[in-house]
């Protein structure tokens, strides 16, 4: 049987006008912002006027632990928001905006897979609807503004060896990494290190996806600190007037995006954090408009349930005063074998023992969801290799879990496969169950947030961090920023911070590298291990497959 | 009598919706992209299937040289597209684009004023349709691709030093002007030096604005010299498989935009590239466009005649074969006065001699459109502090070089304002009057080309071109560049090089510091002076008063 490629699948979707996709959650033709015929953005004003309806239920879809096998969760969020709907419900899904830099070095987009995708898929992987352009300009303006500031005078006596505030630019660009800017004499400013993160990684995105309106935004952007004095007092882009600016840039971006499913179900896709430095999911407002509008809104959080689902219970749900009604993890048996020990090149014989040794990583993460008090359901992304005895196999261990595992074909048939799982999705999202609360209270010590995490999401025996680090954290309390939740960045690849110790380890420890505070973010970053910012494209960038071919199509991009 | 501020008379403007504007040039609505209801990009698809239509008129707006009083071009040419609508000529606009980067410094937009403006305007100062990030991201994917193709082995061979594609960003930052690269060890590549310009001096920008459809596009793409080997063999965009990838990121931005006036006609706003190293004018493929749509198309060119209008008679009209039927040479009194000798803060009064003597500036451009064959009238805009006798004092100048002058006020009227040059210019260019020509053949040397526009444009004695200068010009012609048009690249304020000099100066000397091949756009870069291509932002940048008031609108953008 031979399948068709995602791109194949997409380029022949009957999209429907994005109006009538809108319609379906009751919102005017009006107050939808068209781009093209097939996105829109829903209009601040519309979104504010609905802040008195009720709540549709939140369900969160995270994984195990990912590896190079793929488990599908953005596949998965798209398809049972499809099951959802087929199965008579009023659902949406929720997902994050792809970084357009990332596409033309390895990585295709983020818009699911098969018969669950999100489209118009093209447009998701380059521009979109300008979103992370607004970013890039205005996280941009405001370094312009910092090397301004000090090149007319320097009234704020900013210590120009402690400006902790880079550019970005949303390009795989390694060169840019590690830059001295300002060289050229007196008409070019002082000399000084700098350097370019992507896109995704600025601040400004988190502080994007955070941000309950616009005032709030405005309001988180003054927050941000762009340096120190030589006294060591923060300098924030307030002090520089730059958060007028930046938000005028960004206000249009703050609306959320609506598109469609394959299946003409609505989708809004907005905003896109980092998944390590920041906290990597879609934006409150596109999640709260979501919930106002739909009975069942299906949202994701990036990479697997020890980061992604941690941050959007500890972060998102916490700030935005969310509260998920069911989660589902999602695994399939081609990532139970990697994590049990098998390479990528062996995934196609069937290894039952593998399998049972990689559910150890599915049943952590089970436990760990149980512990923020939200009921779950594991769902098997099927695969055509997947045999009879692999899946009785974690269906097995699942059951033995006191949890459940339902099998999934959403990639190969759409909504009907994947019926049962969401009968069962919206079951467990309408019994009342879940009684969430955060891991850890917002007055616990910075220190010791960081250690619950480790201790009770990554099992991990102890936390190892220098005097310096301590007292930065202890400095950060001093200063009033004790209550701010931590955002960890580690390896997406290990419960530990080694990217190579897969399953379900135990008696290691976490060292901490680093710690930054996002002040207009509103959380600390807790950086244990190398994390990149600025991705590097590889060998062979796939822009140089991509072109359009003699019938007008891209080819190239996925 | 208190007049309103720009920013406040377009915040009144009775907008339709961008379907309608549409509809009265026979674009239906499912060939119309919108971006929100007020803009929209007409699809490459219903554009190639106009090109048997018969062209409308090309009425070409330029100006005496700029001087800090300001001349109207651009209000001139949206008021006179309003006027020809008002006596009943079915007529459209075509301009540039605006760049982002600088609103935040110290320049508005280029919308037009008064009365006589194009919404929506605040879009159009921010990110539009993000046609220029779409520039950005192209051109800094090709600079991506040189970095990486020298990290993972150089197969092509690039001398580092002979780099000569830098970065770009649509931001004031003078701190990206010179900078060293790839610092920080092995991963990060090797150590070289770079630097970023505005996003607007991109020759990506330059190629958009001369490409006839996407084909062309990727095949200008594709020509762009980014270095050269140990052995001075060109490298091209093409080699590094670049092309493709561009063209992909750009196709979206090369579909020109509609939008409209005040008065609710048709204005294609398409491609902004910088008038001195490039050659200042919107997309060729708007103004074919609008020709095709329309009886009367009335476009502007960067600066003054001197830049604006060679260039676009020896390089978009060349390159595209387009002919204008009728110039219109934008003057003001006040601009007199300052040509004239007058400091900006004695324009309040009356100085008729001053304004004799400026005039020099202004019968100057009159011959040189002459010589091209194409009939001109001058449009004075008027200011309400001009005084009778000033006004006369141009008439009967104008009238002695065998010329006539028309006094507009469409900035405080508006079309009705307008309506006796309108008259006149649909008379000119339906005269069948023109013929005409470009200043030169193709086959002129390209250091010719260069005397001819320096001699019969600036009327300068000689060009002074050191042998180094003189010998890249002969390579070039040796490897099949000597057909190329060329751009001038000097001060806009003055006939000469020297922006002092203003006037109709005469006896003086054009040196040319420097050339560069642009052989993707197609035109040879000549360059006598100094020319920023990275602006910097002033002491109070005007982002430090750019926000939303209470009442939801930007402030401090115009």
């Amino acid at each position: 049987m031979a399948y068709k490629t995602d791109i194949e699948i997409a380029r022949e979707a009957k999209k429907k006008p994005i109006q009538e996709i809108g319609a379906r959650l009751g919102i005017p033709e009006t107050e939808l912002l068209p781009f093209g015929h097939d996105k829109a953005k829903v209009s601040a004003e519309f979104i504010a006027a609905q802040k008195d309806r009720p709540d549709g239920k939140l369900i969160l879809v995270t994984a195990i632990n990912p590896t190079p096998a793929g488990e599908g969760k953005t596949t998965t969020t798209v398809g049972l928001g499809d099951g959802l709907n087929a199965i008579g419900k009023n659902a949406a899904i929720c997902i994050r905006e792809a970084s357009l830099g990332p596409c033309f070095g390895m990585k295709g987009g983020a818009a699911g897979g098969g018969l669950a995708q999100v489209v118009p898929m093209e447009d998701m992987n380059l521009h979109f609807t300008g979103d992370f352009h607004a970013i890039t300009s205005a996280h941009n303006l405001l370094s312009a503004m910092i090397d301004n500031h000090i090149y007319w005078g320097n009234e704020l006596g900013i210590d120009q060896r402690r400006i902790v505030w880079r550019r970005v630019m949303d390009m795989n660009d390694r060169a840019l990494r590690e830059i001295v800017t300002s060289l050229g004499g007196v008409a070019n400013g002082f000399p000084g290190q700098g350097g370019f993160d992507i896109t995704v990684a600025s601040e400004v995105m988190a502080i994007l996806c955070l941000a309950t309106d616009i005032r709030d935004l405005q309001e988180r952007l003054g927050r941000i600190i762009v340096a120190y004095t030589r006294e060591r007092e923060p300098v924030s882009a307030r002090d520089l007037k730059a958060d007028g600016a930046m938000t005028v840039l960004l206000a249009q971006a703050m609306q959320p995006n609506l598109v469609q499913t394959l299946e003409n179900n609505p989708a809004f896709v907005h905003g896109g954090p980092f998944a390590n430095i920041a906290h990597g999911c879609n934006s409150v407002i596109a999640t709260k408009t979501a919930l106002k509008l739909a009975d069942y809104v299906v949202t994701e959080a990036g990479f697997g349930a020890d980061l992604g689902a941690e941050k959007f219970m500890d972060i998102k749900c916490r700030m935005a005063d969310l509260a998920p009604d069911a989660v589902v993890i999602v695994a399939t048996v081609r990532a139970m074998k990697m994590n049990g020990g098998v390479k990528k090149e062996d995934l196609g014989a069937e290894n039952v023992a593998a399998v049972h040794k990689g559910c150890e990583n599915l049943g952590r993460h089970i436990a760990n969801i149980r512990s923020f008090g939200v009921p779950a359901v594991v769902a098997i992304n099927h695969f055509v290799t997947d045999t009879e005895a692999e899946i009785d196999e974690v269906m097995a261990y699942v059951d033995r879990q006191g949890s459940e595992a339902i099998v999934c074909r959403h990639w190969a048939e759409g909504s009907a496969g994947i019926a049962d799982l969401s009968r069962r999705v919206a079951q467990l999202a309408d019994s009342g169950m879940a009684q969430f609360a955060p891991l850890y209270p917002d007055e616990m010590s910075l220190f010791h947030k960081i250690e619950t995490i480790a201790k009770r999401i990554y099992r991990a025996d102890e936390v190892l961090a220098d005097k310096r680090i301590r007292d930065q954290l202890h400095a950060w309390e001093n200063a009033g920023y004790g209550h701010l939740p931590v955002c960890m960045a580690k390896t997406q690849y290990s419960f530990s911070t080694d990217p190579n110790l897969r399953g379900a380890p135990t008696g290691h420890s976490v060292p901490v590298r680093e710690v930054r505070l996002s002040a207009g973010a509103g959380f600390v970053v807790v950086i244990c291990g190398e994390i990149m910012t600025m991705p590097g494209l590889p060998r062979v960038p796939s822009a140089e497959q991509i072109r359009f071919n003699d019938a007008g199509q891209i080819e190239g991009l996925f």
